[in-house]
């Protein structure tokens, strides 16, 4: 038998989601009557947006004809739809792209996994925590981490926690990190960072020579004036930040698939003897040689969502899952929780009552209220006696969730 | 500046088809009249089936509707396709498989490039030579390779020459592998092998505990009877192989993206001190943590080409290209080249006349009769000295293209 990578078993017990999924089957088997809401995994629930739906029917049929037939296209993606994210995600921030410093891929999953492909094997990662788990495990897989300790962090891995204490903003780490994993909004809390930390993460990472992977998701749920969209708003950050960006939750496609990234010109990494590599041209090795581009319906329907008509129609859906934030954070504050979060992204993060653990609240709040959300001890030992709810929701859902939360 | 992996910069000077790319550029740029004839790249030309256009068209609607939105997907891909693809692509040939052996994704070329990310950083590969040019880069970005020499070879790789002289059929490698890459019908010769040849490299794999990683993304232009279409045609290969299928080629889907993976049961791998472990288990954790599974429209597309209706349309379009094929192949022959694969493959690679290396032929055959093909020198160093031309241009192109090449 071949050997395998053994890096892969020290990754604890599955990946978050399917574990939700087991025990909410479990239970369903249990009482198959019950009517179980689930807030838990961040899936996007309305409909596709018409204007989406069209630009799909459209470029489906122009693939059926000869004139109009795509086959392979450039892997970084077609002009029409960089040409639309320079255009609309960052000329309107007073930041000017480059076509070739944006990269589309089939998501944001993907893209964050993959990023680390490409720096030394011992790069020094910081993390937040509570974070999403896919920077963690990823560098599991990797190889840049020992072991998981009783604690539940993995040795040789730079976790900075962010609590209530802290107001979910990670302090510096203690280490020199080579790569800096930041999440804002973030996913799992909700919470955002302002101009003045995004500003000092900068520069941190120039004095230290870091590069930080900025997530920037959730940017579009953004609703408070002077929160920052993107990192390169912050002047330097292009020496020092690639921010990944995801159609996902923005415009519903997590059924679809499209995200992209962005590499500026200006970011280099180096080797070992000092040599200076550009940092996008590395990628662009990686992206052409591991990966096929993304479907041209979906680009085209990625597009569609920067039309007037599109920009409309996505903002609607938008503020549809906002008002969802805003019911459960309300009814949750109103019952007693300590809430975080649902302001500038759909994420509403709590603490738990009477210092249950994180997967205690879930089984209890399964079992008596018929309520999935996800364990915040899933996004990292800091998240322990936390816990999310999403707000991506059926608005009549989440007014029986919270009423049934509240009862308790 | 953080480190980098710097196996990429071992890496030869960009990736294959870029390079053609720039030089077809520079050609039209001095002569912009000139009509260039492209059997380069292996892309496809017909426009999608019209039952593919229907489904996308169809799924693309009901995405649009609260009732019919789907947002995540099982990463593994829908039962729908799998069911189908097990029904259709391996019943008939007496191959059972269940559905969690088969893994769908956004296309062979991710599969190929991240399938050797589970096994061991030590893993010794074998490959054939000439070969699709991912498998050999993936490993070299991985860090399985030292640099190239001067022979184009990277040290540390077991390289299977496949030539004129060994009927393009490689003969097992003297050093024990544990993985080798297998391509049949064979990108880029257009060579296939018979059923006696895989029983023996199945055998090989078994006596040597290696995996063998079989590439059929081109089984659906076998024409000739007795050719195997999947490596578990052959007894045992369960316990041995994993395989590679692609919709990219066979129903046209380059510009959609959809294939798959085939990981039986049986197969293990194993850890260093000797624990068994599922190497299907290892792929779905990869598959999980990076990919969050292929567009729900593109899924409905591929199910598509299983109906009666898609099954004809599909065939036609096959065939249209195996035309083209005999075209080539006929027509070559008679211009007196010496001429391989284009009977069950839509590749035609044959022998570069007088003795003319494959970029200078490439560069002749672009001067003097303004077709474009790929130097096999592209394909791995025992490439040298042979050229690929692609069968999947239009008719009209190739006849011209042959006409062209036979009056130099």
């Amino acid at each position: 038998m071949a050997n395998i990578n053994e890096n892969y078993l020290k990754l604890k017990a599955g990946y978050l989601f399917p574990e939700i999924a087991r025990r909410v089957k479990v239970y369903s088997e249990k009482h198959p009557n019950s009517k179980i809401i689930r807030l838990g995994i961040g899936d996007v629930t309305l409909p596709l947006a018409p204007s989406v739906v069209d630009a799909l029917v459209s470029s489906s049929k122009e693939m059926g004809t000869p004139e109009g037939f795509h086959g392979y296209g450039p892997e970084q993606g077609y002009s029409f739809l960089l040409k639309a994210i320079a255009d609309n995600d960052y000329a309107p921030l007073g930041v000017k792209l480059d076509e070739s410093e944006i990269f589309v891929s089939d998501g944001s999953k993907c893209d964050c996994g993959n990023i680390q492909e490409i720096f030394s094997q011992d790069a020094k990662i910081a993390i937040g925590d509570p974070v999403y788990p896919v920077y963690v495990d990823t560098n599991v897989m990797a190889g840049r981490t020992g072991e998981a300790g009783p604690d539940g962090r993995y040795a040789n891995l730079i976790y900075m926690p962010s609590t209530k204490e802290n107001g979910f903003q990670p302090d510096f780490p203690k280490e020199r990190p080579d790569l800096i994993y930041l999440c804002f909004p973030n996913n799992p809390t909700g919470t955002v960072a302002s101009k003045e930390s995004l500003k000092a993460w900068v520069e941190y990472a120039k004095k230290n020579n870091s590069i930080i992977l900025y997530d920037s998701a959730y940017e579009a749920f953004i609703s408070e004036p002077g929160v920052p969209r993107s990192i390169y708003e912050i002047e330097g950050a292009r020496e020092v930040a690639i921010e990944f960006r995801s159609f996902s939750k923005t415009a519903g496609f997590t059924g679809l698939r499209c995200a992209y990234i962005v590499i500026p010109k200006e970011l280099k990494g180096k080797t070992k003897d000092g040599q200076e590599v550009s940092i996008g041209q590395l990628w662009s090795r990686r992206h052409t040689t591991k990966f096929n581009g993304v479907s041209y319906v979906t680009q085209k329907a990625a597009e569609a969502i920067y039309s007037p008509q599109g920009k409309k129609e996505i903002r609607a859906s938008i503020d549809t899952y906002m008002a969802n934030a805003k019911l459960i954070r309300e009814g949750l504050i109103k019952a007693g929780f300590d809430v975080f979060g649902g302001v500038n992204a759909p994420y509403i993060w709590l603490k738990t009552p009477n210092n249950l653990s994180s997967w205690d609240f879930f089984d209890q709040l399964l079992d008596k209220a018929q309520v999935v959300g996800t364990p915040g001890s899933g996004f990292g030992p800091a998240g322990e006696g936390y816990f999310r709810l999403s707000a991506f929701g059926k608005k009549d859902d989440v007014i029986e969730a919270i009423r049934r939360i509240s009862a308790l």
